[in-house]
């Protein structure tokens, strides 16, 4: 499904009606755009309906380049009262890790970037933990511990904010960070903090989500990769999966087994969101894929 | 995992502590039984742990039968302070199946018992809708209508119950069955009435399961097979399983989908139960698949 | 994913070119054509590649019927060199569906089309053995009872041919028909012959997979649907499913746990073709689901 | 599942007769062996039947160490014609690791070993490649660069050989090592080299099976581990696992769907393997998970 050609990726969305893909295809054949890959999606608005489209062109098939594409395509865009962005996938996006002292997430997102499977800028990682300085500058990559501690809440997220913003950062990637992401900071970046809960939601919201579902006897257990947002667990989902456990299973062995699904989960939730495949739409999302 | 000859299966529960297994396979093995297959489980229990097993037995490598086997075992089964039963492989179970309108759960099961996959005895077939009369009778099954007012609720489950009794069923299954059993009725057949919930439990409790989903956004929806309780949807879970959906299926779509893993789930979860594999603990199953 | 308006769903694949979109679009948009769905898709074909579609147009959107959709679409179609076909949601396909002993895959069918959740035709049922014949005609479904004798093998299939075009079948399902359909029947028929194998293919082609699993050792078992062509167990897959076994699963267990799988499996090959979601492409198929 | 106390694992296997589970459950009893989990399974053996068992004997329970243990435990086992081995988990395994030029299982097993959720000694890793060299020296590992030339390949596999002795390794782990190991070499260490092939076996043995799963256009990939021996992908299989694909993944993707089920299945092999739970049944595996 991906393209390894440098493409331009638009995505967008807009209230229905007749005429909209003959409209933006046809700008883009009118310039002898090639269209790599398109995807279309109507979906129910109470009562209207709102119209999602994702297409891949491919870029050196255009006469002109993004700055221009924007400039003409405008018009069109206002006309059809269009949310819309267009990205070059020549640009790497610059995606801020944050983790705690669990490994499996850091290390499967680390190998991921290593082998160039995800084509990003990681401009560093920020921790409350020192545990994995090591590990991550040996990648090259700058460390930040940045504690968190009771009183100094304000002070440490305040401190992350400037980091993420000094560095330019597009996404931030709560990677089994075991802290709560103040609500205002969520509303400030919305749709650019994606967190990894590790259960199934919206069971098991909040703490110990393992020993919740133990308690219940359930007998699958889940992880779900969902955008931050100022409701703790309730910010749209990206993508979820779950792995079957039976009575025999302790706790521990249900962390065990969930951290396999936290890590492909969170993995694939960031290659959408970085391949502009997830669209919001109020608290859900319509995922491309 | 299931044996075809004819063999005794023994389920039984205890306080766990040094020698279980070598006293009850030790009585077992002096009367030349022959072990098919056994298993054991030995489970936190507040603390204290307590010993699960199930053992099944080659009827015919044994001297005596089911009675006589009671009769000697009681006295370990005393001295570990065993909650235990046996049953006959031969001796078909009784069923009795509750349906409404919906059709999937119900052919499902008479495909299965049809085939003999499923060698149980369907004494009848309960509804409050007359819908599958024709369906059920061409079968050769007897099929009760008993429709459930708004007050006639408590006449309706009594009628129930009498038919219940009166086949003298073992099992009763909810087999999408729209209405809510008495918790009275519920308490009084503890681990025997079986109800197969639209929703990956503890999610989406209560009516209309996929609308909340669809509601939520969540990426996978479930279905979940418990023991009916005096407590809504909070029985304890025997079996349940999952289905991926994405952003373009509506409601309908997720019914339809839903279907697939409701018949399987009650499916495997009814077989579990019919073959004494599932052993309730507290809230919780031990199910020895 | 499906609608439940009336629609017209056009399929359709053609060379690769700048523009397919806009023109097809364009087309459709010129006429108000609503369009409900959409799907794009370009697949290399030897260094070229090629265009595959799938739209779905509201029905009452557009100033004419289909004949004259058909008329006036032409020269577009010819202009791009399309293989394409256009059809009504609300006129009904025709299936004729083949069965022998195994009653599973039989009764989900029949359970689909009488919910309505399938909605077609099923003008016959065709059988080699007359185990079938009182379940299907209390459906009201008309049931020919056609033996294949060692010798008789040529008779009894163009006995078939003639039945099928004698009810003006569209497509022909095999629900674990014990018989190999002859290779010129599968050639006359490309593509409207569904064949549900018990196996994830191409693991064990051939008689008796479950047998092959077991003796392999597998830790899942699968099933395959399929067109039938003339290369038995070779032809386009159209879904495929898996299940967990393991070394407990005697090949009795695997052919029951197969049974789920295979009927499952089944109904999602023939929704996805009677959507005509499912386009050819050499060997292979594209599935817009 | 996973007992974290220290515990002795028996494994066995032995010609069934009456009264196998009382002699070994008795024996343990005697002494106050308290059993923290047992598993047992009887499986067919042309004809005959086989017992396979698996016991975790609490260690401080028993009044003596393991050389005593298995001193007493002899004749019972020889008068049961037994295959058996105990092992204490408190004795870590010394794992050898070899990788060639792929990041995903290594990264995958060395954060496992970092966070000692698998508990085991790495002595060294050996690569036909230097790539991993500083990532495998960071934590403290030794790392061998054994080149693989195409009339070096004896030299080779003795050195590799000649390590694997030195550093006592209990057992070798092929993550993704892309050189064949010679046939004697795996002769002469039945079931101690697991190997992750990268397709569902038996289906695409043998090169570049992503390839030749595009080309027969199937619906999912798969992920096997097994026992390496002298027959190319034709091992007891432990483990595997499989992931859905569609029409517009390319070769690419199937690539990197499938590391992720490759890093998975090959960790829970491992895991099984190495507590003990996978014995061998001639060509086949019986697997107590």
């Amino acid at each position: 499904m991906y393209s390894q050609r440098r493409h331009y990726t638009l995505s967008a969305s807009c209230p229905d009606r007749v005429g909209i893909v003959a409209r933006v295809a046809g700008f883009i054949a009118e310039h002898d755009g090639w269209i790599l890959e398109s995807r279309y999606h109507s979906e129910d608005d109470n009562g209207h309906s709102r119209y999602f489209m994702r297409i891949d062109i491919k870029a050196d098939s255009l006469p002109f380049h993004l700055a221009e594409f924007r400039e003409r395509f405008r018009p069109i865009a206002e006309e059809l009262r269009m949310s819309w962005k267009i990205n070059d996938s020549a640009v790497k996006r610059r995606v801020v890790i944050l983790v705690s002292r669990q490994e499996h997430c850091l290390y499967d997102l680390l190998a991921r970037w290593q082998s160039k499977e995800l084509d990003i800028e990681i401009p560093c990682i920020i921790s409350n933990h020192d545990t994995f300085r090591g590990f991550v500058e040996w990648h090259g990559i700058p460390f930040h511990h940045v504690p968190v501690t009771a009183d100094g809440k304000d002070a440490a997220f305040a401190e992350i904010r400037r980091i993420f913003e000094e560095v330019k950062g597009d996404t931030m990637v709560l990677a089994r960070y075991m802290q709560i992401i103040p609500p205002e900071m969520c509303a400030d970046y919305p749709g650019r903090i994606l967190n990894i809960h590790h259960s199934f939601l919206p069971s098991f919201v909040g703490a110990r989500p393992y020993h919740q579902a133990h308690r219940r006897g359930v007998k699958l257990i889940g992880a779900t990769c969902h955008y931050a947002t100022s409701q703790l667990d309730e910010g749209p989902i990206i993508e979820q999966d779950v792995i079957r456990i039976d009575h025999s299973d302790s706790v521990d062995d249900m962390v065990r087994y969930g951290k396999d699904i936290e890590k492909t989960v969170l993995a694939r939730a960031l290659r959408y969101h970085l391949e502009d495949r997830v669209l919001a739409h109020g608290n859900k999302t319509v995922v491309f894929r």
